[in-house]
């Protein structure tokens, strides 16, 4: 099966697509210091991006690791997710408390999707 | 390849197929204020029981992420574990510590299976 | 598609195949106790051992997730990763912070490799 990565750098891909199996970065929002709405909205929209530009879309998630800086921002993140996910679509999805990269992150997810 | 949804929600989806690879949601136990022994037994049954409803088994787990929300109950969850994994056909499997959803959560586990 | 594991023990297997796609266990540092560039250097040298194992190599990773107990840490380690990871090939990547199975761990890789 061939490899093909998207937006490939020395240290990561943004995506790595593996036969018909796209395999996505952890994304994060493009404005750090948004609130845990607009950071949710955000991580989405890229995901979306990502997703386009790999001949996939958002109906086609599989499984989405969600992290969040405190787990206390769980049901804003739900809020944003509900309205913005597939619904008869939607993926397997796990969402644990984990401190981010940068401190002012409050929301990173990472995805397994079908081309 | 097809991909198929296992009691697919609004939010998310108990279990998705793509070909012959399943991938499951974060797992909990049915009774999150049980000790972490019951909880894992609880998180385990609730596995299999997916993995049965999708055509699978547990010898046919490939890999398993373990989230304890404290990683002092890591011996716990092991014997626990350990009397439950098929022994002949134990997956690749990563442990770490992360607060869940809920505060009383003691373990959450996501696995991805062949079918 | 046929499921392979490498070096099964009762508990968990270093490595699974299925079909083409590999997932490899978490990979800790064979010295738990040393800082944590040389606990880098040892968790993706015993990576590059597990995917020689099984018929690949690091140009095949598809996806790492790297949990750091301390994302202070996140600096030193991309230093040793940049310098080991296929420029030409780099995986999709998540990092995040989490307390790991022994109190002197520092860091633990999982991945997702092609055959």
């Amino acid at each position: 099966m061939t490899i093909t990565r998207l937006d490939p750098g020395p240290r990561l891909a943004k995506a790595v697509t593996h036969g018909e199996t796209i395999y996505l970065m952890g994304h994060v929002a493009s404005e750090g210091d948004a609130d845990i709405k607009t950071q949710t909205r955000q991580v989405l929209a890229n995901i979306e991006k990502t997703l386009g530009a790999v001949g996939s879309d958002k109906s086609k998630l599989l499984t989405v690791t969600i992290y969040l800086a405190s787990i206390g921002d769980f049901a804003a993140m739900n809020e944003v997710w509900d309205s913005w996910v597939d619904k008869a679509n939607a993926p397997a999805r796990t969402t644990v408390e984990a401190r981010l990269a940068r401190a002012n992150l409050k929301v990173e997810m990472t995805a397994i999707a079908a081309k």
